[in-house]
């Protein structure tokens, strides 16, 4: 299981002005750390950028490889800003992403052509509802691999992500678990061993801070994420300075891999 | 998910010292700790109590029982012991457990109808060898439902174990991966919602004691825990002491639970 680190979001206020103000030393510290912390890749998630879509995401992508070559995930609902981000990319990249909402099925998917980039498919209603059951969301990610395939693109540069949803939703936990049986009947829904990941942050969101929540937090994150792996999960996504999180996630790799099991790798 | 403390063990000095001088005290104590640290139920492991095998049983079920009404696991290979045990228990007692084991099939599974009490039933071969994989799994599983029905015992009696093996083992991992399999393909299996449960301690066993050691266990155990839960575990049987490992026993209720999520609950 790979770990992405979700850190370099927009919603951080040291990210905001740091696009705002084209400073990169914010962002090539936080990555640095992110790096330290374990990521196998780094998320940039910038928002939909409204102004200069092109000259930040060149800048947030050339300073994210002035420190690091890890891969990275070009979050953004943005053709122009993915576009460039994709052009500004020396290294491994992956659409974060496109789903049913006939905008990117027009203006996103067939970039993941043009730069033979993998693509992350979101499992949600062309209006962006959230499927409710597994069920749904197997509906969904067939018409997701047939909208790859339409444009020519091969199959194995899906990534497939069911939407995991807040825990303070009416039916959270409900989700969790179906999402689980999502990813269990995947391999024989699609017949091949397709990529998977999912956003394990969403499903703590909404929960206010204040005394104790952190921890709780923490301690669903850190349950939650095993039972993915176990359900086949390759690439969580996740704020990767949640330190205990991290060592979990390693726990997690020698317990579902093939090979065998050393006590030198924990 | 029920947790079972696994701490009364005659491997424990302490046990068995209280055991050869039949003096309830350091017993009781330990008993009213794993209530406080949130056992659900109690497994007593005596071992075989070569000398005295009624007399030490009965002392060992009614000193529990002076302190704690949880239900007690009777936990020896003894069928005298397991009698005496079975006798002296007021509460709700589960019988741990028999095996295709001819000796245990003839002495011990009787003991389930006679006194109508739950038994475990370990999945492995007459000769005590391990199962290798989910599929000789199922075989035993069949196997050891056949000998609940043909001496006449409610099936819902039936506690499925599995039998977790160290990750030491050359195959460990593997085998943590099978297990897995295997609940996730046990209900259909019997067609209908069969108990099971798990000894989760036997994963680490092996493992020397040593700086950093512990905190391995420990990761490995509250990492594979939820894997369990997420499976359809029932039942874990652990050392209740481990709180890392209690608190992440009870944020897996919540997920895999299909009442609504409460942030309270954790």
């Amino acid at each position: 299981m790979k770990l992405v680190a979700d850190n370099l979001h927009i919603i951080n206020p040291v990210i905001q002005k740091a696009l705002e103000t084209l400073d990169p030393r914010p962002i090539q510290e936080i990555v640095a750390r992110c790096e330290k912390a374990g990521a196998d890749a780094i998320d940039i998630n910038t928002g939909p950028l409204f102004r200069n879509p092109e000259k930040t995401m060149t800048f947030m992508v050339e300073t994210v490889q002035s420190v690091s070559n890890l891969p990275i995930l070009i979050d953004t609902a943005n053709p122009k800003a993915m576009e460039a981000g994709l052009q500004a990319n020396k290294n491994s990249s992956i659409i974060n992403g496109f789903s049913l909402e006939p905008q990117k099925l027009e203006k996103i998917l067939p970039l993941a052509k043009k730069y033979k980039s993998d693509i992350i498919g979101y499992l949600l209603y062309p209006d962006s509802r959230v499927p409710s059951n597994a069920s749904e969301r197997c509906n969904l990610a067939i018409q997701i691999l047939q909208a790859i395939q339409n444009n020519g693109i091969d199959e194995h540069h899906l990534i497939i992500d069911p939407v995991i949803v807040p825990l303070s939703w009416q039916n959270g936990n409900q989700q969790a678990k179906e999402i689980l049986i999502f990813f269990h009947t995947l391999p024989d829904l699609f017949g091949f061993q397709v990529k998977t990941i999912a956003g394990l942050s969403n499903l703590t969101s909404g929960l206010i801070s204040g005394h104790g929540n952190m921890k709780k937090k923490l301690l669903i994150e850190r349950t939650y994420l095993p039972m993915l792996a176990s359900a086949g999960l390759d690439m969580a996504l996740f704020n990767i300075f949640h330190n205990q999180t991290v060592e979990v996630a390693r726990a997690c790799k020698p317990l579902i891999s093939p090979r065998i099991f050393s006590w030198a790798e924990l």
